[in-house]
């Protein structure tokens, strides 16, 4: 008998097992101030898109996760911007990631407040991070195209940054980011988001997926610089989420039969 | 300019302005015990269906709208089960409907604590309701087949009804609530969800303009018993929620243009 609503430890027989531990993780998380309420309304929506994908890493997604690493690898000044739900639910892997890439760490949110900034850096750093950006307000700088918090950056990252990687919806602020020059990688389950449309490579995939797929990726890659152009050159994001759109669309086809 | 991570107040102008009130409103019920934070995931989980669906009514939901009133209308002992989320953003509308079709109100939650059932009862009572029935312990009943907490139940409300409105996702207890000869309509915005495939009625929509156009539906209905017979004769589920997938792979079609 599966006791979900009885019980706090999520019995491995349920059939959405996984994604209930999930939901656990951000349920925590909110206790310890690292995500917002709003967060998980986020994470549900995101959830119901994964679910339409078939909550697997697409062709689509890993073929835009290669070209992101790409791009990363052979970026100037890379920054990993770093949200509530993504510390909460893939800290080591954005350590690793930023590792294998040589990319900063910043804190970079919608709904801030100090203490949520300085619990989610103490979390990454208790995760391996060594240098965690957004948080010393001597380093604020401000990008004033973007409409919300996160118009503050750090002047270390984000405000010279050449390649930002960014999680989860945030239609302004990839605009914004755009309008300035630099290329986004967005990783967001909507492929029909604003962020998704602006961004220059839209993995659109589950970040508990994307996250280690893409520390693994970068650990492994050869890095020639000729190879990387060639991997960024080859990619077309308005083809790859078209194809992507087909794929929910048959998907939703299986499902509803 | 649209500072909605900065202030609290939700500008008219932004794109998603009405959307965002109602996240507020969960997040208002979060911090009075009303809403779990697992009821805010499960809101973003409607909110993406929803965005597919192109967030209004469809023909399929009002024909839907129109066999559950009624069902409830005919039925011997109706019961409206509430949980968290519904009561937070439709509190008004769930007792205007309990009495325009003579259902009692039944607290019912799959994450329950004491301190909840009370904050939820005291709020539906401060938006009109008479009785509320799910509270009292002394008349607590049992239905074994329900494998989550939603297995205690008032034996004044769904252990002896006929007719059991519930809403957002909660597959085991549509089937057990089935097992025991009760028809179910459901109010859920996954057409896949069990619950969706499991009821008598399923009604694909947001419990913000379903239950306003239910209690509205049941004021003014004629109620002859022949006309109620014949509407429910005449709704047909599965071909129903068919017509309803249909709609949805088109508005994605439209979406990804």
């Amino acid at each position: 008998m599966v006791l979900v609503g009885l019980m706090s430890k999520i019995s491995q027989l349920h059939p959405r097992a996984e994604s209930l531990r999930v939901r656990e993780k951000l349920v925590k998380a909110l206790k310890s101030n690292i995500v917002v309420p709003e967060g998980l309304t986020a994470h549900g929506r995101g959830e119901a898109f994964d679910y339409i994908l078939g909550e697997k890493t697409t062709v689509q997604a890993r073929r835009a996760i290669e070209a992101a690493v790409a791009m990363l690898l052979s970026a100037q000044r890379p920054v990993i911007s770093v949200n509530g739900n993504a510390a909460a639910l893939a800290p080591k892997f954005i350590v690793r990631l930023a590792g294998a890439v040589g990319a900063k760490i910043e804190v970079s949110l919608f709904h801030a407040s100090r203490k949520r900034e300085i619990a989610i850096a103490s979390w990454l750093r208790k995760n391996g991070a060594k240098e965690i950006l957004g948080v010393d307000k001597k380093f604020s700088a401000r990008i004033d195209e973007i409409q919300s918090n996160r118009m503050k950056v750090d002047r270390r990252g984000i405000f010279v940054a050449d390649v930002v990687l960014v999680q989860v919806e945030d239609g302004d602020r990839t605009e914004a980011l755009k309008s300035r020059g630099k290329r986004v990688i967005a990783i967001d389950l909507n492929p029909m988001s604003r962020t998704a449309q602006a961004a220059d490579v839209s993995i659109v995939d589950n970040i508990v997926r994307t996250l280690p797929l893409m520390a693994e990726h970068a650990e492994h890659r050869p890095r020639g610089r000729q190879k990387l152009n060639k991997i960024i050159r080859n990619f077309d994001n308005n083809i790859n989420l078209k194809e992507t759109y087909t794929h929910m669309r048959e998907k939703l086809w299986k499902l509803s039969k």
